[in-house]
Protein backbone atom coordinates (compact mmCIF):
# COMPACT_ATOMS: atom_id res chain seq x y z
CA UNK A 1 0.00 0.00 0.00
CA UNK A 2 1.67 3.37 -1.29
CA UNK A 3 -0.63 6.15 0.52
CA UNK A 4 -4.03 6.84 1.22
CA UNK A 5 -5.07 7.71 -2.17
CA UNK A 6 -8.90 8.99 -0.76
CA UNK A 7 -11.52 8.48 2.11
CA UNK A 8 -14.50 7.66 0.99
CA UNK A 9 -17.65 9.33 3.18
CA UNK A 10 -21.47 8.80 2.55
CA UNK A 11 -23.58 12.39 2.36
CA UNK A 12 -27.51 12.62 1.85
CA UNK A 13 -27.37 15.87 0.11
CA UNK A 14 -24.20 16.29 -1.78
CA UNK A 15 -24.85 19.73 -2.28
CA UNK A 16 -24.82 20.73 1.23
CA UNK A 17 -22.26 18.41 1.68
CA UNK A 18 -19.85 20.25 -0.93
CA UNK A 19 -20.90 23.73 1.14
CA UNK A 20 -19.84 22.18 3.99
CA UNK A 21 -16.25 20.31 3.26
CA UNK A 22 -15.33 23.50 1.72
CA UNK A 23 -15.62 25.60 4.73
CA UNK A 24 -14.07 22.49 6.68
CA UNK A 25 -10.89 21.81 4.68
CA UNK A 26 -10.68 25.40 3.00
CA UNK A 27 -10.88 24.69 -0.78
CA UNK A 28 -13.76 23.91 -3.00
CA UNK A 29 -14.10 20.47 -4.35
CA UNK A 30 -12.58 20.34 -7.82
CA UNK A 31 -14.65 17.65 -9.96
CA UNK A 32 -17.95 15.74 -9.81
CA UNK A 33 -18.82 12.65 -11.38
CA UNK A 34 -21.52 9.99 -11.92
CA UNK A 35 -21.03 6.50 -11.60
CA UNK A 36 -23.93 4.98 -12.66
CA UNK A 37 -23.59 1.28 -12.38
CA UNK A 38 -22.75 2.22 -8.58
CA UNK A 39 -25.67 4.73 -8.15
CA UNK A 40 -23.59 7.47 -6.58
CA UNK A 41 -22.64 11.21 -7.20
CA UNK A 42 -19.62 11.85 -6.25
CA UNK A 43 -17.86 15.06 -5.56
CA UNK A 44 -13.52 15.18 -5.17
CA UNK A 45 -11.31 17.72 -2.89
CA UNK A 46 -7.92 17.60 -3.00
CA UNK A 47 -6.37 17.37 0.56
CA UNK A 48 -2.63 17.45 0.13
CA UNK A 49 -1.61 14.29 -1.49
CA UNK A 50 -5.02 13.15 -0.21
CA UNK A 51 -8.46 13.44 -1.24
CA UNK A 52 -12.18 13.19 0.33
CA UNK A 53 -14.52 11.91 -2.08
CA UNK A 54 -18.25 12.69 -1.05
CA UNK A 55 -21.08 9.69 -2.25
CA UNK A 56 -24.55 10.70 -2.68
CA UNK A 57 -26.95 8.15 -3.78
CA UNK A 58 -29.07 8.12 -7.16
CA UNK A 59 -31.13 5.64 -6.36
CA UNK A 60 -33.01 4.06 -3.46
CA UNK A 61 -31.05 0.89 -4.26
CA UNK A 62 -27.21 2.52 -4.16
CA UNK A 63 -24.91 0.61 -1.97
CA UNK A 64 -24.59 4.36 -0.31
CA UNK A 65 -28.64 4.67 0.20
CA UNK A 66 -28.27 1.19 2.27
CA UNK A 67 -25.17 2.31 3.76
CA UNK A 68 -26.66 5.38 4.87
CA UNK A 69 -30.10 3.56 6.28
CA UNK A 70 -28.38 1.24 8.22
CA UNK A 71 -25.45 3.62 9.89
CA UNK A 72 -25.61 7.22 8.88
CA UNK A 73 -23.94 9.50 7.29
CA UNK A 74 -19.67 8.99 7.56
CA UNK A 75 -17.27 7.30 6.66
CA UNK A 76 -17.77 4.55 4.13
CA UNK A 77 -14.19 3.05 2.72
CA UNK A 78 -10.78 4.18 2.90
CA UNK A 79 -9.15 3.77 -0.31
CA UNK A 80 -5.40 2.82 -0.88
CA UNK A 81 -3.34 3.66 -3.68
CA UNK A 82 -1.60 0.07 -4.63
CA UNK A 83 0.74 -0.25 -7.56
CA UNK A 84 -0.38 -3.43 -9.14
CA UNK A 85 -4.01 -4.19 -7.95
CA UNK A 86 -4.18 -8.14 -9.68
CA UNK A 87 -1.25 -9.19 -7.60
CA UNK A 88 -2.31 -7.35 -4.87
CA UNK A 89 -5.93 -8.96 -4.99
CA UNK A 90 -3.82 -12.33 -5.01
CA UNK A 91 -1.59 -11.55 -2.17
CA UNK A 92 -4.69 -9.61 0.28
CA UNK A 93 -6.93 -13.49 -0.57
CA UNK A 94 -4.05 -15.38 0.45
CA UNK A 95 -3.45 -13.38 3.91
CA UNK A 96 -7.66 -14.20 4.58
CA UNK A 97 -9.11 -10.66 3.28
CA UNK A 98 -12.79 -11.67 1.94
CA UNK A 99 -12.19 -9.75 -1.71
CA UNK A 100 -15.44 -8.65 -3.48
CA UNK A 101 -14.03 -8.64 -6.38
CA UNK A 102 -11.67 -11.21 -8.06
CA UNK A 103 -11.55 -9.09 -11.10
CA UNK A 104 -10.64 -5.24 -10.46
CA UNK A 105 -13.34 -2.82 -12.07
CA UNK A 106 -13.71 0.61 -12.99
CA UNK A 107 -14.32 3.22 -10.19
CA UNK A 108 -14.99 6.33 -10.35
CA UNK A 109 -11.75 8.90 -11.12
CA UNK A 110 -10.98 6.52 -13.66
CA UNK A 111 -9.25 4.23 -11.76
CA UNK A 112 -8.96 0.47 -11.35
CA UNK A 113 -10.89 -0.48 -7.99
CA UNK A 114 -11.32 -3.58 -5.88
CA UNK A 115 -13.08 -4.17 -2.27
CA UNK A 116 -12.09 -6.23 0.74
CA UNK A 117 -15.19 -6.92 2.57
CA UNK A 118 -15.32 -5.06 6.22
CA UNK A 119 -15.98 -8.15 7.98
CA UNK A 120 -12.55 -9.11 6.97
CA UNK A 121 -10.70 -6.02 8.03
CA UNK A 122 -12.11 -4.55 11.78
CA UNK A 123 -15.35 -3.03 10.38
CA UNK A 124 -13.19 -0.85 7.44
CA UNK A 125 -14.74 -1.49 4.28
CA UNK A 126 -10.93 -0.85 2.03
CA UNK A 127 -10.19 -0.17 -1.64
CA UNK A 128 -7.60 -0.91 -3.77
CA UNK A 129 -7.23 1.66 -5.72
CA UNK A 130 -4.31 1.37 -8.97
CA UNK A 131 -3.92 4.31 -11.79
CA UNK A 132 -4.44 3.37 -14.72
CA UNK A 133 -1.46 3.81 -17.54
CA UNK A 134 -3.49 4.79 -20.75
CA UNK B 1 -5.60 21.75 6.21
CA UNK B 2 -2.24 20.10 5.09
CA UNK B 3 -3.08 16.16 4.83
CA UNK B 4 -4.74 13.27 6.70
CA UNK B 5 -2.27 13.08 8.90
CA UNK B 6 -4.06 9.60 10.21
CA UNK B 7 -7.20 7.51 10.30
CA UNK B 8 -7.82 6.60 13.51
CA UNK B 9 -10.00 2.94 13.74
CA UNK B 10 -11.32 1.48 16.47
CA UNK B 11 -10.71 -2.22 17.23
CA UNK B 12 -11.78 -4.42 19.89
CA UNK B 13 -8.38 -6.50 20.46
CA UNK B 14 -5.04 -4.42 19.55
CA UNK B 15 -2.74 -7.52 19.53
CA UNK B 16 -5.09 -9.09 16.40
CA UNK B 17 -5.39 -6.08 14.78
CA UNK B 18 -1.64 -5.29 14.41
CA UNK B 19 -1.12 -8.82 13.07
CA UNK B 20 -4.15 -8.25 10.81
CA UNK B 21 -3.03 -4.37 9.60
CA UNK B 22 0.60 -6.11 9.20
CA UNK B 23 -1.09 -8.28 6.63
CA UNK B 24 -3.31 -5.45 5.13
CA UNK B 25 -0.80 -2.73 4.57
CA UNK B 26 2.27 -5.03 3.98
CA UNK B 27 4.63 -3.75 6.82
CA UNK B 28 3.86 -4.14 11.07
CA UNK B 29 3.09 -1.23 13.35
CA UNK B 30 6.00 1.29 14.33
CA UNK B 31 4.56 2.26 17.84
CA UNK B 32 2.77 1.40 20.41
CA UNK B 33 1.43 4.31 23.11
CA UNK B 34 -1.12 4.48 25.75
CA UNK B 35 -3.03 7.27 26.74
CA UNK B 36 -4.59 7.08 30.16
CA UNK B 37 -6.43 9.97 30.10
CA UNK B 38 -8.37 8.72 26.94
CA UNK B 39 -8.71 5.50 27.92
CA UNK B 40 -7.10 3.81 25.03
CA UNK B 41 -4.37 1.92 23.76
CA UNK B 42 -3.07 3.05 20.56
CA UNK B 43 -0.53 1.89 17.57
CA UNK B 44 0.78 3.57 14.63
CA UNK B 45 1.12 2.38 11.08
CA UNK B 46 2.60 4.40 8.38
CA UNK B 47 1.34 4.08 4.54
CA UNK B 48 3.38 6.93 2.65
CA UNK B 49 2.80 9.98 4.43
CA UNK B 50 -0.15 8.78 5.87
CA UNK B 51 -0.97 7.09 9.37
CA UNK B 52 -3.08 4.59 10.42
CA UNK B 53 -4.25 4.56 14.32
CA UNK B 54 -5.51 1.62 16.01
CA UNK B 55 -7.45 2.42 18.73
CA UNK B 56 -8.41 -0.41 22.17
CA UNK B 57 -10.37 0.59 25.07
CA UNK B 58 -8.15 0.32 28.38
CA UNK B 59 -11.52 0.08 30.56
CA UNK B 60 -15.22 -0.25 29.58
CA UNK B 61 -15.79 3.86 29.74
CA UNK B 62 -13.49 4.48 27.26
CA UNK B 63 -14.99 6.98 24.76
CA UNK B 64 -13.30 3.90 22.06
CA UNK B 65 -15.49 1.28 24.38
CA UNK B 66 -18.70 3.17 24.01
CA UNK B 67 -18.02 3.48 20.02
CA UNK B 68 -17.98 0.24 19.38
CA UNK B 69 -20.66 -0.90 21.65
CA UNK B 70 -22.58 1.28 19.65
CA UNK B 71 -21.43 0.67 16.04
CA UNK B 72 -18.90 -1.82 16.67
CA UNK B 73 -15.42 -1.98 15.15
CA UNK B 74 -14.35 0.60 12.35
CA UNK B 75 -13.24 3.95 11.22
CA UNK B 76 -13.44 6.43 14.36
CA UNK B 77 -11.68 9.47 13.21
CA UNK B 78 -10.18 11.32 10.72
CA UNK B 79 -7.13 13.52 11.65
CA UNK B 80 -5.99 16.31 9.48
CA UNK B 81 -2.55 17.99 10.13
CA UNK B 82 -3.00 21.93 10.29
CA UNK B 83 -0.38 24.54 11.13
CA UNK B 84 -1.77 26.41 13.57
CA UNK B 85 -4.36 25.11 15.82
CA UNK B 86 -6.04 27.67 17.80
CA UNK B 87 -6.57 29.99 14.45
CA UNK B 88 -8.24 26.64 13.13
CA UNK B 89 -10.69 26.52 16.17
CA UNK B 90 -11.67 30.06 15.77
CA UNK B 91 -12.14 29.62 11.95
CA UNK B 92 -14.15 26.39 12.46
CA UNK B 93 -16.26 27.74 15.50
CA UNK B 94 -17.07 30.56 12.74
CA UNK B 95 -18.00 28.44 10.13
CA UNK B 96 -20.77 26.64 12.08
CA UNK B 97 -18.54 23.38 13.16
CA UNK B 98 -19.36 22.34 16.90
CA UNK B 99 -15.82 22.30 18.48
CA UNK B 100 -15.11 20.20 20.93
CA UNK B 101 -11.79 21.44 22.40
CA UNK B 102 -11.91 25.15 22.65
CA UNK B 103 -8.42 24.51 23.76
CA UNK B 104 -6.16 22.40 22.24
CA UNK B 105 -5.21 19.92 24.10
CA UNK B 106 -1.78 16.88 24.61
CA UNK B 107 -3.28 13.70 22.33
CA UNK B 108 -1.38 10.23 21.45
CA UNK B 109 1.59 10.73 19.35
CA UNK B 110 3.17 14.18 21.55
CA UNK B 111 0.94 16.53 18.96
CA UNK B 112 -2.23 18.75 20.36
CA UNK B 113 -5.36 18.43 18.65
CA UNK B 114 -8.82 19.27 18.85
CA UNK B 115 -11.81 17.50 18.07
CA UNK B 116 -15.13 18.90 15.62
CA UNK B 117 -18.34 16.73 16.73
CA UNK B 118 -19.12 14.39 14.21
CA UNK B 119 -22.96 15.95 13.96
CA UNK B 120 -21.74 19.05 12.33
CA UNK B 121 -19.32 17.47 10.27
CA UNK B 122 -21.86 14.40 8.33
CA UNK B 123 -21.22 11.79 11.08
CA UNK B 124 -17.04 12.17 10.65
CA UNK B 125 -15.67 12.75 13.96
CA UNK B 126 -13.11 15.07 13.05
CA UNK B 127 -9.05 15.85 14.83
CA UNK B 128 -7.47 18.74 14.15
CA UNK B 129 -3.50 17.58 14.32
CA UNK B 130 -0.93 20.17 15.11
CA UNK B 131 2.74 19.00 15.53
CA UNK B 132 4.14 21.04 18.79
CA UNK B 133 7.46 22.36 17.65
CA UNK B 134 9.43 21.99 21.12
Amino acid sequence: MNKIEHIGIAVKNLKDSNTLFKKLLGAAHYKTETVDAEGVNTSFFKVGDNKIELLEATNPNSPIAQFINKKGEGVHHIAFAVNDITSEIIRLKKEGFTVLNEEPKRGADNKLVAFLHPKSSNGVLIELFQDIKD
